[in-house]
């Protein structure tokens, strides 16, 4: 398959790159690296993206940042950025790639545990991977010429201990090579509408 | 209790008056009609209103739109408008109002069943709907002095099926007085992080 990866340098982009490239053509997109650059919350950007990689069989997006902090403290802009950020960049991927990808396709997306686990200072995270996985059940539904979408909600990832180990107290941590794995399944698959969960 | 209805001149919101206001003192707000004007998308209006209203023992908001409409044919600020009025307005008047409510009071804020259950043209609806009970379910973490919140989801109104029928078909509708009933279970139960559903 040839596959557009978005967020391919992240800790969980490069755990899905992992499982990926070795079975498929790989062509990594980001904001500050990759084959192809591209700012997710610009439609004009995700525009010259899929203009520039040509047609595809699935994309993959594991981008996009929330906002941290209590609530009581959250001012609508900050609130607003994760919003933009994560969710409408990846609901502008699927809009923009629909056109792009061929029949059969499918768009994997990342939402994360904190959609049904909230944790300290994590309401816009929450807010945000809710939404995402919301997207994702009714997208399924829309989408035309036999095309799927999945999530894939992932715990804290091994790797990703050092940043995010202190706000996931007593999670357990997954192993990048499992979830990239998950990712694997939804594109590789039968499903859509799916929330592929990488926790207990 | 002394509470505030925002959105009280909508279907919802006079289904949620009428089961409140033999009981309470209810304050009615809405954008264009009620005993306070407000626009919750716009934070500064609603730091206005709380300062209008003074101290009070629950909020309400039954406010807020969302776009329905293909997903291909979606643009980024048509799917934005609904995160910008149904979602942020409702999470505005939470953030906004803890410092306006006594300790132990509450917030009940509008989902519906589109969270859930998708409906044709509706995947901006889904998408808000889910991130409203996301953020509920996160923030009644938060919440400092004893304040609770829920999200109230319903199915279609009775009062609302000449509008709004044509988008539920096979969707058993449920009359207001019942609607009703449920928000003011929120308001004076003991629930938290609660999404209460009236449809099966």
């Amino acid at each position: 398959m040839r596959i557009l990866l978005v967020g391919a340098s992240g800790i969980v982009g490069r755990a899905v790159a992992g499982a990926l490239a070795p079975h498929h053509e790989l062509i990594r997109a980001g904001r500050h690296s990759g084959d192809v650059r591209v700012d997710l919350t610009d439609m004009a950007s995700v525009e010259r993206m899929y203009a520039e990689v040509g047609q595809l069989d699935a994309v993959v997006t594991a981008a996009g940042s929330v906002h941290f902090g209590d609530l009581v403290d959250t001012t609508p802009a900050q609130f607003m950025s994760g919003l933009q950020d994560k969710l409408m960049g990846q609901v502008n991927a699927v809009i923009a790639g629909i056109a792009h990808l061929r029949d059969g396709s499918s768009f994997t997306l990342t939402s994360g545990i904190t959609a049904e686990e909230p944790i300290k200072l994590g309401t816009n995270a929450t807010t945000v991977n809710a939404a995402i996985e919301g997207f994702v059940r009714s997208a399924a539904t829309e989408l035309p010429r036999g095309l799927r979408i999945n999530a894939v909600s992932a715990t804290v990832l091994t790797e990703a201990l050092d940043a995010y180990g202190p706000y996931f107290p007593g999670f357990e941590a997954v192993p990048g090579a499992r979830v990239g794995q998950v990712y694997r399944r939804s594109v590789e698959g039968v499903g859509t509408g799916r929330v592929f969960k990488i926790w207990q």
